[in-house]
C-alpha cells in the first residue's frame, strides 16, 4: 500500500460511479451548508464597522438587517424561478452564457471562482474565528490553525466525499438548532426583562465613540458587509439535478427551507444584539472575541451549551469551505470543456474527482489566508462582489430566457427576476463603491485578469487545433531514411549497441565524438577497426566518425550546434539523434555520473526542429 | 552577455591557459596565507578554554605556546625534506599513496578535505569575529556576515583568480606588518614598564574563576586548541611546482621565511597576553571581542592603527579561505582521476577551474557556518584533527620513501621525517582524545565516512567499467527490425508524422490509444481508412490499433505495461516505443497542455529494460 494510497485511498475506477439521489433534509446541509453559515460572519462583518460608533453604532444593526433580508426575499424569489426553468442545473455560468452570450458568461464564472475561493478563506477564518474565541490561548496560532484545516479539507476532498450528505447533516442541524435555541431563550429573556436583559456573561463594554455622528457612506460600508451573509445562496440552483423526483419541486422546498431559516437567524442575531448591547471587538487583536460567542455567553453564560454552540459553528464553517471545493472544480471543468481553461480542470482523478480544480483551489485559498494572516475582517472587502456579480449576471440571463421562452407567465417571471437582477444589481454597485479601496477593486481586478485568461486560453487552443487538425488519411509517402547523428564518448558496450540501432535505421550513419582535454585520439585511431572495417565486411556503409572541437570544454553545444547544421544541409530529410544513456540502478549512483544524455535531451528538444526525431537507447547498469 | 557571464566572467579557452612561474614574495602569501592567518584564531582558541580559571589562568598561554612553536619547528625541517624530495608536487595524499598505499593515502586526502571545509569555515567566521569585536552593533548579523563573505569567495573562485598572488600580497604584508609593529611597540613598552604595561584601551576585565587549580587535562585541552594555529603549514609542499627554478630551493625559502614569521607572531602574541593580562571573552556572546583586537587596543588604542590591523585580519582571514578553495578542487580532482571520487570533478568550467569542487566546498562549509552559527569557537573542537592526520601520514609516508630511495643522508633525512611523524602523530593522538566529546568525534566520523565513501565510488566505477567495457569490434548482427510501438491520442498532424517514421523503422507497427471516458471510438472507426488503407496501397504491412482500456482513469501506466508484456513476448526483438510530443514554445503555455509525453519518457526509462529504445517525434507548436 503505498503512501498516496494510505493518504488519499485506494483509486476508483470508472465504473464504480453511481449516481446520488437526494430529498430536502440532505438538501439543505449539502447545498445550505454555504449560505446557512454566513449567518456567522454577515452580522459580524457588519458591527465591525459600527466600532468607530461606540455603544451608539450598535443599533444601526437591526435596520441593515432589515434591508438585507428584504434582499434576501427578492433573491429567493428569482432562484426560485431559476430552479424551474434549469431543472437540468442553472448555475450563473450556464444562465449567463445560455441567455447572455459567452462574455457575460465568462464574467459570471470569473466572479463565481473569486468566490469559491473566498469562500474557502472565509469559512475557515471564521471558524477558526469562533475556536480563538472560545479558547484564547490558541489566538497566537490563527494561521497555522486556518492553514491546518485547509490541508484537511482539502485531502478529504481529494479522497472524494461519497456520504458528504450524511456527514454534513449533523453538524448542519447542530449548528441551526443551537443558534435558533440560543436566539428563542435570548428573545424570552428579553420580552422578561422589557426589553433590557441581563448578560450572563457580560461582552467587553463597546470601545468609545471616535466619530459622533453616523453618515449614509458609513452605513452602506455596513450594508456592504453585511452583505456577505447572502454568498451561497445559489448553491441550490446549480444543483438541481442531484434532488429525487420531482426535481425541480424538491429544490424548490429546499431553497425555501434554507432562505426561511437563514432570515430567521438574521433577524434574531440582530435584535438580540441590540437587546443585549453587544459591541463588536476588534478582530486581529489580542482580545478578539467574535459576536455570536459574545451573544451565546450573554444569552445562555459560558456553559456546555456555549461550547456546543462554538463547536458547531467551527465545524459548519470549516464545511462551508467544503461547498466550495465541491463547486469550485465542477465550475472549471465546464470552463474548461469550452477550451477557456486548461484541459487539466477536466480530468477526473484516482477518487473520481476533479483533483487538478481542488489542487489549484487549495492553493489560492491558502495564498489568501497567509496574504491576509487568516483574519476574516481583513477578507471582507473582498468579497460579497463575486457573489453579486454572479447574482445579477444569472437574474439578467433569467430575464433573456423568459423573453426567448415567451408564453403564459413569461411577463409575470421576467418581471421576478428582473427585480432580482436589479435589487442583486444596484447592491453589486453599492458593494463595490463602498468597498472599492478597502479591497473591492483587488476582486474587481482579479475578475477582469480572470476573464481574460479564458479568452487567452481558448484562443490558444483554437490556434493548436488548427495547426495539429488532419483528418485527412496517412500519405505514405516516400520518406527517405533519416540522417542518423549517434553521440558516441568512448568505445565500449554503451556505444556499439546505439551504432548497432543506427546501423538498422539508415545507411547515413555519422558517430559524433567531442574531443576534450583529457581524452585520447585513441577513438579515432581504432575507429577503422572496431566500425568501419566490419560494416563494410557485411556489405553495409560504414558508419563515419566526426570529431568535434571543443575550445571551451563544453560537450553539449558542440553536439547541438552539429545537429543542427546537419539539419539545414539536408533540408529535405528527418535528423535522427541517437542519444545512448546510462541508466542509474539506485538513486545515490546518480552523482556518480554525469547527466549529459538527459541534458542534451532536454537541450534538443527546446532547439530543435519538427525534423529532428530524438533516440533514447539506455544502457542499464547492474551495479 | 548573458547573466552567467557577468557574475562569471566570459567562457575561457583551453588554450589560454598558461604556467604561472612565482619567486619568494609572491610564494608567501599563496601559500602562507593558510599558516599565517592561523596566528588570528590559534592563541584565541587556547585562552578561551583558560576562562574558567580567571585571571590566573592567562599565564598558561606561554608554556602552551612555547610547545606549539617546538612542534612547529620539528614540522618544519620536515616539510623541507619533502619539497627536495618531491618538486613535482608532495602533497599529503601523493605522499602517502605512494610510500604506504591506497588506505592511507585516501586517509590522507579525507583528512586534508575535512581540515580544508573547516579552513574554510574557520577562515571565515574568525574574520567575522574580528569584524563584530571592532562594530559591536554586528554582532547579531554574524550569520549573516558569514554567509555573505562565503558567497563573494565563491563567486571570485568561480571566475578564477589569475593574478591571485598580486591580490593576496598587499593584505598579508599589512597582517604580518601591523601585527608584528603592535607586538614591537607592546614589547618595548613592557620593557619600559618593567614587565607591567598600563593598557591604552583596557580590556574586559577577567572573568571571575569557576575552577581553582589547574588539571593536566585541561592543559591538554588548551593545547589541543591552540595547535589549531599550525593548519595550512603544508600548503608549500603541494604547491613546488608552482615556484621558478631553482624550484626546491626557492619553495624551502619561502617556507622558512612564513614559518619563521608565524613562530614569531605566536611567541610575541603569547608574551604581550600575559604582559597586559588579557582574558578571553565568551564567544558567540554581546559583549565577545577577539584576543588580536583586545591586544591591539591595549597596546595602541583605538586609533587607525588598530582599525587597520583588524580590517587586515578580517580580510586575511577571509583569504585564507580562499586557500582552501584553491586546494580543496585540485586535491577532489586527484583522487577523482582514480577513480576514488565522481568524475565530475575532474571537469574544468568555464573559467578552466575545477567548478564542482568549487561549488561542493561552498555547500559544506556554509553547512558547517549555519549548524555552528558563525561561531569560531565552536568550530575549534572539530579542526586539527584533519590537518594532523594529514602531517603525521605525509611524515610517515617520506619515512617510506627515503627508506626505498635509500642512498647516502637517508638515515638522517629518516629520522628527520621519523621526528616529525611521531611529534605530529602523539600530537593527533592527544588532540583526539582531548577534544574527542567536544566535537573531534564529528571530524573522525566525517573522515571514515569519506574514506569508505571513496572506497565505494571506486568499487562502482570498476563495476560499471567492466560492464560496459569492450574493445572488440561491432557485431554487424543480423538485427531485425524492432516491434515499435506509438502512443496516439486522436488522429490528426501529430500522430501521422510519429506514424510516418514508425513505418521507416519495421512492418510491424502497433498504434497504442487509451480509452478513457471522455473520448469516443472515433479513432476505432476511422483507422482502417486513414491508416490501414493508405498503406496497404502503397504495398506495405498496416499498421495495428491497439486499444487499452483504463478503468482507474490512467494514461501511462497502461501504455508502460502494454510495452513491457510486448517486450516479454518477444524476447529476441527490440521494441521501439515512439512518443509524439507537442512542444510549447513559450513557458507561459505549459500549463496548458498535458505533460503526458515527458511522464511517459520518464517512467519508459526508469522501468524499461535494454531492449527498449525511446523514439521522441517533437511538434513545436508556432501558436
Amino acid at each position: 500500500m503505498s503512501f498516496l494510497d494510505i493518504v488519499l485511498g485506494k483509486p476508483l475506477a470508472t465504473s464504480d460511479e453511481r449516481a446520488e439521489q437526494i430529498g430536502t433534509s440532505a438538501g439543505i446541509p449539502i447545498f445550505g451548508l454555504d449560505a446557512l453559515s454566513s449567518a456567522a460572519y454577515g452580522p459580524e462583518a457588519a458591527l465591525t464597522l459600527l466600532i468607530p460608533l461606540g455603544a451608539a453604532g450598535i443599533a444601526y444593526i437591526v435596520p441593515v438587517s432589515a434591508s438585507i433580508i428584504v434582499l434576501l426575499t427578492i433573491v429567493y424569489f428569482s432562484y426560485r424561478q431559476t430552479i424551474a426553468a434549469y431543472p437540468g442545473g442553472g448555475g450563473s455560468y450556464t444562465v449567463a452564457t445560455e441567455n447572455l452570450g459567452t462574455f457575460p458568461g465568462l464574467l459570471a464564472a470569473a466572479a463565481l471562482m473569486i468566490d469559491y475561493i473566498l469562500v474557502v478563506a472565509v469559512g475557515i477564518s471564521a471558524g477558526v474565528g469562533a475556536l480563538v474565541s472560545a479558547v484564547p490561548s490558541l489566538q497566537p496560532h490563527t494561521l497555522a490553525l486556518c492553514v491546518g484545516i485547509l490541508v484537511i479539507i482539502t485531502i478529504v476532498n481529494l479522497r472524494g466525499v461519497r456520504e458528504a450528505g450524511i456527514a454534513f447533516m449533523l453538524p448542519t442541524y447542530l449548528f441551526v438548532g443551537s443558534l435558533l435555541i440560543a436566539i428563542v431563550i435570548g428573545l424570552f429573556k428579553t420580552v422578561l426583562a422589557a426589553g433590557h436583559p441581563t448578560p450572563v456573561v457580560a461582552s467587553p463594554p463597546a470601545a468609545l465613540p471616535t466619530v459622533t455622528a453616523v453618515s449614509l457612506w458609513m452605513l452602506l460600508q455596513v450594508f456592504s458587509n453585511g452583505c456577505t451573509a447572502m454568498t451561497g445562496v445559489e448553491a441550490v440552483s446549480n444543483g438541481v439535478r442531484a434532488f429525487r423526483e420531482p426535481t425541480a419541486r424538491n429544490a424548490q422546498r429546499t431553497l425555501t427551507v434554507i432562505i426561511g431559516l437563514l432570515i430567521v437567524m438574521l433577524a434574531g442575531i440582530a435584535y438580540l444584539i441590540r437587546a443585549y448591547g453587544i459591541a463588536a471587538t476588534d478582530p486581529g487583536q489580542p482580545g478578539y472575541q467574535s459576536v455570536l460567542s459574545m451573544l451565546v455567553a450573554a444569552v445562555a453564560g459560558r456553559g456546555w451549551f456555549y461550547y456546543v454552540t462554538i463547536g458547531s459553528v467551527l465545524i459548519i464553517l470549516s464545511l462551508s469551505a467544503n461547498t466550495a471545493f465541491a463547486d469550485f472544480p465542477r465550475l472549471c471543468r465546464a470552463v474548461a470543456q469550452q477550451n477557456f481553461l486548461p484541459h487539466a480542470f477536466g480530468f477526473r482523478g484516482r477518487r473520481l474527482v476533479y483533483s487538478y480544480g481542488i489542487v489549484v483551489l487549495a492553493i489560492l485559498a491558502a495564498v489568501l489566508l497567509i496574504l491576509f494572516r487568516g483574519v476574516t475582517d481583513r477578507l471582507i472587502p473582498l468579497f460579497a462582489i463575486g457573489a453579486f456579480l454572479a447574482f445579477t449576471l444569472s437574474q439578467a440571463g433569467m430575464v433573456g430566457h423568459w423573453r426567448r421562452v415567451g408564453g403564459r407567465g413569461a411577463i409575470h417571471s421576467m418581471i421576478v427576476n428582473g427585480l432580482g437582477a436589479v435589487a442583486t444589481g444596484t447592491t453589486l454597485v453599492v458593494v463595490l463603491v463602498a468597498k472599492f479601496t478597502a479591497g473591492a477593486w483587488v476582486s474587481a481586478l482579479l475578475i477582469a485578469g480572470l476573464v481574460a485568461t479564458m479568452l487567452w486560453v481558448r484562443r490558444h487552443y483554437s490556434q493548436v487545433a488548427l495547426e495539429t487538425h488532419s483528418s485527412s488519411p496517412l500519405e505514405v509517402a516516400t520518406l527517405g531514411p533519416p540522417v542518423v547523428v549517434v553521440t558516441i564518448q568512448e568505445w565500449g558496450k554503451i556505444a556499439q549497441r546505439a551504432l548497432q540501432f543506427a546501423l538498422t535505421l539508415s545507411p547515413d550513419v555519422r558517430a559524433v565524438h567531442v574531443a576534450t582535454e583529457d581524452e585520447t585520439n585513441a577513438l579515432q585511431e581504432e575507429w577503422k577497426n572496431v566500425a568501419e572495417d566490419p560494416v563494410k565486411k557485411a556489405g553495409g556503409t560504414p558508419p563515419k566518425l566526426v570529431t568535434l572541437s571543443s575550445p571551451y570544454r563544453l560537450i553539449l553545444r558542440p553536439i547541438l550546434d552539429y545537429v543542427l547544421e546537419t539539419e539545414k544541409a539536408h533540408p529535405d530529410r528527418q535528423i535522427a539523434v541517437i542519444v545512448p544513456e546510462l541508466v542509474e540502478k539506485h538513486w545515490y549512483h546518480y552523482p556518480l555520473h554525469n547527466q549529459r544524455a538527459e541534458m542534451l535531451k532536454a537541450l534538443l528538444l527546446v532547439h530543435g526542429s519538427d525534423r529532428i526525431v530524438l533516440i533514447n537507447v539506455p544502457w542499464y547498469i547492474e551495479a
